[in-house]
């Protein structure tokens, strides 16, 4: 299985006052700061009808953490038993995808300010989703 | 920005009765039939601690898709005006990821059973994660 070549690009990156792993918090509602998601140029069509009050889910590579672990102590802590890294949201992880709920606080051009974004600055950011609401009003 | 190489490695495969994208649901709870997540082997550590009746998040690499797709016709309408592809789920879109929540219904060995998933047989699994719980008790 492994043998395939799935190749992300990032659509964005992450710019942030959050610079270290050991400091930043270890979810967007712990204490998380407001950051910019600074969208290429190439992808600019696909925000268009992103508006400010949205709550979307962004997806990020978190790509200052170790691909190597399958087990994780929750929260880092070292008197809790570990657990399979699939049972956690460790950034620890084969594939390390972080996802992440924010608010639109602002939108300037191709900069998007959001709310409680845990991503240390310079993040790739690689998809943006909205919510789903009811089936109804898809 | 695109010089980039993040480099997804599958965890496992979709085993599912759904194979053509024409017919397959758009979301998991539009009629999504029950499907096996067949794991590799060489990260059965991870999920060691996947429980039964325990809901999930499921990330997927949705392999039939188009990438180069900027603007998209809400659920596939031409009736409808296009939307810049992040307010939309789409599949076809710059890094095809699928989002899916789903329910644990059976664990066997490394074949886990999950309700309602669209994605189509073959697709790679890149990720699954554990529902955030309330801050008290992660």
């Amino acid at each position: 299985m492994t043998d395939d070549m799935l190749v992300l690009r990032p659509i964005a990156r992450v710019s942030s006052v959050l610079t270290d792993r050991s400091t930043a918090p270890r979810q967007g509602d712990e204490g998380a700061p407001d950051a910019w998601i600074e969208v290429d140029p190439a992808v600019a069509d696909g925000i268009r009808d992103l508006r400010v009050g949205e709550d979307v889910i962004v997806l990020t590579w978190l790509d200052r953490t170790r691909r190597d672990v399958l087990l994780v102590h929750p929260r880092g802590r070292r008197d809790r038993p570990p657990v399979g890294v699939f049972s956690s949201r460790s950034p620890d992880r084969p594939n390390p995808i972080g996802l992440h709920q924010v608010t639109i606080l602002a939108i300037d051009g191709l900069r998007l300010h959001v709310s409680n974004l845990e991503a240390l600055d310079g993040t790739p950011v690689i998809d943006i989703k909205p919510l789903l609401g009811p089936i109804s009003e898809r």
